[in-house]
């Protein structure tokens, strides 16, 4: 019999990903940069904004000219024109003063403050009666309120949203620094594994695992790359090993779940330049027989061969790797759903389990419910909404119980 | 002083989206078909697998010659040889026989079981030592267990993702059906507005809102097309509608915000083609002054010009309608995070209200700071990880309660 396998838990696993350098950067166009990882720090070189402007459409007016003044005891401004959307305002507004003023456009020198249009009736051409008095600073926008010169308003590691986009496009960056995607290489294992557009003979499947996997890098903002389909042979799978490793930043085996087809994994692996096996085998299920080397600076996986484990090793222990090779290192969303537990679900202590779970609306709760089945079954897959993460130390978790959902 | 808005409520808005048609539908390559919505539903054309599979590395047994056998009593079988990857078996398995056999490997005729190979020990070339019962099936997906032939594995307006695009690839689909995506024009309005590249000189702003909409666009599944930044008149406004309705499924005007420039919006909205006013003003805040028109049978949009209200009448508003025309029908993630607030919300009633929170940890919870700011400020919606909507008729949300949280 083989070797047990030297089992890591998923922390120390997922520790590794530190010692594993960024990709390099890229300048890319801003229009372009959507969801993609900033490669600096970047600073304001102005105030934003960089003139005083109204919130709202009504009079710029100096707010001590309204003060005291009720609907019944309104107060009369002279009105000195009106600012033209875009150009700076050509008067000043004194004590007793107005100006018309839309939203968004410049205010006058001297005034503070804008009357809402509601809170004004224009009595002739120069005159308007205010029924509400105003605080200082009331329905404006200061000169750098939103962000001032010099503040650092985006840091490096922090992935673009559209808001970041616009914040960019606020200070005239047309183009932007940001990490290149990381290349991921996608090596697909076993003799009883045909591309896609051949029909299975008996005793073959379909290369499922190539594409699923193509699928995963991308939301993680990865390029796939695909190094085909791998007999289970010594030499077939080093060489294309040694090709992905040095056209990709990381590298995906999948299959070879058989004993023999890992033991030519762990093999091709460690017979790579520079090579470490890091871990063989992480304490979760699925995925259990996961394998994490280090060859040349990269990280290479030997994930499993059936498709619900290769998906669930992916989302909780590949992922951090591609975000953190792909430089991101601020993560803005920590949105953690959870629901409640339709049953109970028992546990192995000693691993963490994952399972997958649909959710249901029910009674005004959102509630999950397992879906147990063999990990070679992708249908439990597509019905799932999620993953509800059994912890390690324990047994099991009771009906009613609020979980987390991972989201899948 | 003008018409106030007939302000619709959000849920009547919403409706609107189902009068809209879907797009066209587009053939695509498997592996580009990433986060596309399925335009057909998809039968299964053969079982899944086609053949009974081994789950675990051991022996093919038929369950019956291991009844009643435990360690201390083990059976005895004679090895009829090894089951190759890819191939079928040459041998069938009867009474008091095995087969070696790997993960994925086809079951030979007459086995129904697989007992693990750590509960085995190969005494000769010919013999196994077998320590354990087997109940039949075990370890064995059986033909069509996943998915049998003629069910409806994927439906017409579902999203495809990562397990959807494995399944496809499991039926040899190298092609698929989707909803082509959504061409979404975007004109952005405003005598004060500058293009990202030019310096902007006194009241003038930099053009953010075409490039915020344009990620947001891309992150909804839509394809965004700028027609660039139109200055605040009747004749200009009403050309580039024009233009953009001829050449997008829906679009998008945003600024135009103060009355003026709202004018001209309704004004030129109302005399395209078969046009008709569906929503002058939704009652939530912020974003209340959006207006919502339908021409030649497509849907365009009034946005606010404050780059924070275009974001939340975005998310919550305009995104429906994206997701309805591009084919969209099947939500498969229904994941709603909660957090506890940090403090006090007011509101007002008679509309929704949403307001931007930063989440943070605390005491292993996790809690929305609400983050308060005016609309003409980006730095909120930087800051921002979410948002909570206050319900209409609600008055505000006490500290501790626990809020559903929209991402951002």
């Amino acid at each position: 019999m083989k070797d047990f396998f030297k089992v890591a838990d998923l922390e120390s696993v997922l520790e590794y990903a530190y010692d594993f350098p960024r990709v390099e950067t890229e300048e890319v166009l801003l229009y372009k940069s959507s969801q993609r990882i900033l490669a600096a720090d970047i600073i304001s070189e102005a105030d934003l904004p960089d003139f005083a402007r109204s919130t709202m459409d009504g009079y710029a007016v100096r707010a001590s000219s309204t003060f005291g003044i009720t609907e019944e005891n309104p107060a009369y401004l002279t009105v000195k024109g009106s600012v033209v959307m875009g150009k700076s305002p050509p008067f000043s507004i004194g004590q007793g003063e107005a100006a018309g003023i839309s939203t968004g456009g410049m205010m006058p020198d001297g005034a503070d403050s804008v009357v809402m249009i509601e809170y004004t009736e224009l009595i002739d051409e120069t005159t308007i009666e205010v029924y509400k008095s105003v605080a200082p600073g009331r329905h404006v926008v200061e000169v750098g309120e939103d962000f001032c010169r010099g503040e650092t308003i985006l840091s490096n590691g922090q992935k673009l949203r559209p808001q970041e986009t616009g914040l960019l496009a606020a200070f005239g960056k047309e183009r932007v620094r940001v990490y290149k995607k990381p290349v991921i290489g996608i090596i697909s294992t076993g003799d009883e594994v045909v591309p896609i557009d051949k029909s299975p003979g008996p005793g073959q499947i379909r290369d499922v695992n190539t594409y699923t996997l193509s699928s995963l890098v991308q939301e993680a903002g990865g390029i796939p790359v695909s190094f085909g389909i791998i007999q289970d042979d010594y030499d077939s799978l080093f060489t294309a090993c040694s090709l992905a490793l040095d056209q990709s930043d990381m590298v995906l085996i999948s299959g070879g779940s058989s004993v023999g087809a890992r033991d030519f994994t762990i093999d091709a692996l460690s017979a790579l330049p520079e090579s470490k096996i890091l871990a063989h085998g992480i304490s979760i299920s699925p995925g259990k027989p996961t394998i994490l080397a280090r060859a040349a600076g990269k990280p290479l996986w030997g994930l499993p061969g059936h498709v619900v484990s290769a998906i669930i090793v992916f989302s909780n222990v590949v992922r951090p790797f591609i975000e953190h090779i792909g430089g991101l290192s601020i993560q803005n969303k920590k949105i953690v759903a959870s629901a409640l537990l339709t049953r109970n679900i028992p546990s192995a202590q000693g691993r963490i389990d994952y399972v997958r779970v649909r959710l249901i609306e029910k009674d005004g709760a959102l509630w999950a419910e397992p879906i147990f089945g063999k990990s070679g079954l992708i249908n439990t897959m597509v019905k799932a909404d999620g993953l509800v993460a059994i912890g390690i130390n324990t047994e099991g978790i009771d009906k009613g119980k609020k979980v987390s959902v991972i989201p899948l």
